[in-house]
C-alpha cells in the first residue's frame, strides 16, 4: 500500500473543516479564526493551524481565513473539485445503503456500477443503477471510468474481489469486510471497520465510566 | 463530550491488534513478538510496543508476548470481556444493515432494539428484531440495560433523536448522520462519517497520484 506524506487522521480533519465551511457559506459567513474553526469541529485552534499548514499559509494573521477561499482550497486538496466514479462489489443490505447513501453523492462520489454474484440480487434497481452480475466489472470500470471500489462482499470472498478490481486497474479501494487485503504497492487500500468505532464506546463506558 | 486518556488512534489499534490475535488464536501460535504484530497490522513496531505500554507490561524482552494472555488483556481494556445492549434508532438501509451486521454481535454487540417513526417500517423483522415505534425509547432502554445508542436517522432527525437517547440515559452515541450532535459532558458521542473515508481516497487519487 501506498505511504501518505500526509498523516491521513489531518486528510480526515480537513474533510470535516470543509464540511464546516461549506455550513459558514450557507449562513453567508465570509471569514473564520481558526479558533471558530476548531470550536465548530471540536478539536484544538492549534490542530486546525497544524493541518492547514501542510498546504501552505491560508490565513492572515488577525483577521483569519476567508471562508469561500478556503473551502475551495481544501475541496481542491481533497481531490472533490471533480467527480469520482465508484463501483460498489456487493449488493447486499450495507451495499445497497452505500449505493443509495447521499453523504458520497453530495461530496462527487458516483455510484456508477453495482454488482453481485447472487442472482436473487442481479437486475434490483438501486436508484439509477441495477444490480449486474460480477462478470461486467472490467466493462464497466473501463465504460464508466471508474476510480474507486467500495467491498461489501463477505470476508471470504473479499480478497478474490479486491484482485479483480486491482486487475480492472482500479487504484483506490474502500473495504468493509473484515478481511485484511492483499494489494499491489500503488493501490491504496482503506479498510472501514464499523465494529472498531463502537468499541472506542465500549472502552469509554468500560475504562473510564 | 469527555475527553480521553488515551488517544482515540490507540484505543481503535487496540481494536485492530485484538483481531489479530484471534486470528492467532484460531492457528494455535502460542507467543507473538512486537514487530510480528505490527507487520500482522501494517503499523511500525515501535507504535505497537507505545500502545501497549499505555497498559503495564504484557510482553517479555526476547519472548515477545503469550498471545492468549495478551488478547484477554486487550478484550478487557476495550471492555469486551461482557456483552453490550445496543438501540438503533432509525431502521432505514444503513439503519437495517447495521440491525443485521455479523461484525457487532461477534465482538459482544447485541443489538436488542431498532426503533423507527416510518409506519412502513415498524414491524419489519430484523433477524430476532422487530422494529417499534420510537416513543418505546425510554421503556426499551430501562427494560434491556441498553448502554449504546446508534443514531441512522437524517441530519434533520439526529438531535432530537440524541435528546431522547440522552433523556433515557445512554451515556455512548453512535453517529451516523452528517450532524455534529450536542451532547452533556458525561455522554460519548462518536461520529461516522462513511464519506470522510472514501475522501481519504479521493485525497491520495488527486494528491499524491
Amino acid at each position: 500500500m501506498k505511504a501518505y506524506k500526509i498523516p491521513e487522521a489531518t486528510v480526515m480533519r480537513l474533510s470535516i473543516y470543509s464540511r464546516y465551511l461549506h455550513q459558514l457559506i450557507d449562513e453567508r459567513i465570509m471569514t473564520v479564526s481558526s479558533d471558530e474553526i476548531a470550536k465548530g469541529v471540536g478539536v484544538s485552534s492549534a490542530q486546525v493551524r497544524k493541518d492547514l499548514a501542510y498546504f501552505g499559509e491560508f490565513g492572515t494573521r488577525g483577521v483569519g481565513y476567508k471562508v469561500e477561499e478556503l473551502y475551495g482550497h481544501l475541496m481542491k486538496i481533497l481531490g472533490l473539485n471533480q467527480t469520482w466514479n465508484v463501483i460498489i462489489i456487493g449488493a447486499g443490505k450495507l451495499g445497497s445503503a452505500l449505493a443509495l447513501y447521499q453523504g458520497f453523492t453530495d461530496r462527487g462520489f458516483i455510484v456508477t456500477a453495482v454488482l453481485d454474484i447472487d442472482k436473487d440480487r442481479i437486475g434490483k434497481k438501486l436508484n439509477k443503477v441495477t444490480v449486474e452480475p460480477l462478470e461486467v466489472l472490467k466493462d464497466r470500470v473501463k465504460e464508466h471510468n471508474i476510480n474507486i471500489g467500495v467491498v461489501t462482499v463477505p470476508a471470504a470472498a473479499a480478497q478474490d474481489v479486491t484482485d479483480r478490481l486491482v486487475d480492472a486497474g482500479i487504484k483506490a479501494i474502500l473495504n468493509f469486510s473484515p478481511r485484511v487485503l492483499k494489494a499491489p504497492q500503488d493501490v491504496i487500500v482503506r479498510n472501514v471497520d464499523l465494529a472498531v468505532n463502537i468499541e472506542v464506546l465500549s472502552f469509554n463506558l468500560a475504562f473510564n465510566g
